[in-house]
């Protein structure tokens, strides 16, 4: 059996490339640049909770830093650094190594430093905090929306819910729109590049993870705004066109949660940015609503009627 | 039932005093000064591990930061900014105000800002991310000291460890000793106004959550030196005295852990400033050994023969 110091070692060492001191000290030391705000993220994710107990370490590794950096992403930042904290009920090093590699390949990829974090025995639980940064100032957050902005949302909505569903026998889906949606679910694509270049063009930020009504909802709320959202215009997975107005498909676009798409705010008059942006990023990005005077979030349909909704996304208390 | 964002809002969302952006958004952003590093530590804290499943939460609070905290004291980081995780069983109320006001009372002591954190379901999980603050440079670390230093360590070892040897029926203690050993145990005390002091004066420095020889290890290994430390010099519990050379006393004050006391190598020619840092903290230093060339933690005796020890520190996984 390893020991914790080894595990460490073997794991979750990898080179680093901006950092002062990472790992093997009683803590990390890195340099935030001149001119630059320092952004902090944390996750927790629970075995069985977050992700079903079977699931793919690999594709846990991925998640667990994907949920913070899709929230550096939505502030606009740049992501640099990270911690990863993991207990786990046993040194199962075939489940680590395969952890290890889902984390280390997307902190590669965005060039993310692990600096460092803690490993120890116990009920399954990966505790992530990402760091970034950004220009001072120029964080995009909840709080800046403004009536007469339009509401866009990236991607598309609803996958993750669907694969929950299905893997909960809520409903039957095509092999390949349940892989489509397992992908999601397993693999969120952090929104980075286009949470950079809507820097000086969006007002408010946020990233779904609660599900748009409840993520569009903490803008409002923090703006001191309404939105009003056309359900005809939220984009919707492919299967949606099949399954026509499905109670448990709009429950799964507009609540499900875990999409980790952006959702922002811009003028009207910046549409040609936000589209040049998104087009930069390769990500593609839809109006699907508008912010007005008021409170709380509607969805109306093509009639101008308010949606009902069984609950507004997703709390770990309820 | 209070739901996950209530939680927040009543028991998590203090008043910040230095700090851009504190929770309510996707990340925190806050501001390094310039010409300062910044140091980040993290540990996990997993009920009926770390600390027992009826410890008071008050303590568990104090004692997830306080841990923490420690680890910037041995870097001799200025405390600025936490991020706390937890995952609960229960939305159980009493516990969390208890746990909320162990934590920030500690955290106002020191002036550190909670920025930022999340809650979830699950079983009793803590995770703590401190951030501080170092001059560029200056950040004690392990890989400083050099044979010819003396070594050091603040307060008395092994309180906790018989604190813990105590509860599992392994030894008897006066009812005052218990006590005594269970406060140090349940309220760590980080030395931050020492490790500040000690700033251009120590070689290398750490803290002690492993053990003694466990941690002085960790030096000796990455500043390629070895350590003999003088088992006479040790500052023991009081109840030692009573106690001779039991070996369960010995172990504890050896490799015990949960000490949360610095172990710190100076040059013989700094032994003054060391006790005038130790002063100006109010914080007792004691030498108890030296810095030798080789490798490896010998503990000797009176007569100078090398003390056997059954496990050199804490290892969560063996």
């Amino acid at each position: 059996v390893l020991s914790e110091f080894e595990l460490i070692a073997r794991y979750f060492t990898p080179p680093t490339t901006h950092t002062v001191l990472a790992g093997g000290d009683d803590a990390a030391l890195v340099h935030v640049a001149p001119g630059m705000e320092l952004v902090v993220s944390t996750d927790m994710l629970v075995g069985g909770r977050h992700f079903f107990d079977d699931a793919d370490p690999y594709g846990v590794g991925h998640k667990s830093l994907a949920v913070n950096l899709s929230d550096l992403a939505a502030m606009g930042a740049t992501p640099r650094w990270a911690t990863l904290s993991i207990a786990l009920p046993a040194a199962d090093q075939t489940w680590i190594a395969s952890f290890a590699d889902g984390f280390l390949r997307l902190a590669r990829l965005f060039d993310v430093d692990l600096i460092g974090g803690d490993t120890t025995r116990g009920p399954l639980n990966i505790c992530v905090q990402a760091m970034g940064e950004v220009p001072a100032g120029a964080a995009l957050r909840r709080d800046g929306a403004q009536a007469g902005d339009e509401v866009w949302v990236s991607g598309t909505l609803g996958e993750a819910a669907l694969a929950v569903a299905h893997r909960h026998g809520q409903l039957e889906l095509p092999a390949q729109a349940v892989a489509h949606a397992r992908e999601r679910l397993d693999f969120p694509q952090p929104r980075v590049a286009l949470g950079l270049g809507l820097r000086g063009v969006a007002h408010a930020m946020i990233d779904i993870s609660d599900g748009l009504v409840a993520d569009l909802g903490h803008i409002c709320e923090r703006s001191g705004v309404a939105a009003v959202v056309q359900w005809e215009a939220v984009p919707k997975p492919a299967v949606a066109s099949r399954r026509g107005e499905d109670p448990l498909l709009r429950q799964c676009v507009l609540a499900g949660g875990d999409d980790y798409e952006l959702c922002f705010t811009a003028p009207a008059s910046r549409g040609r940015q936000v589209l040049d942006a998104a087009s930069a990023a390769g990500v593609s990005v839809t109006r699907v609503g508008r912010i007005e005077a008021g409170a709380s979030v509607t969805v109306v349909d093509a009639a101008g009627h308010a949606l009902q909704l069984e609950r507004g996304g997703y709390d770990h208390f309820r």
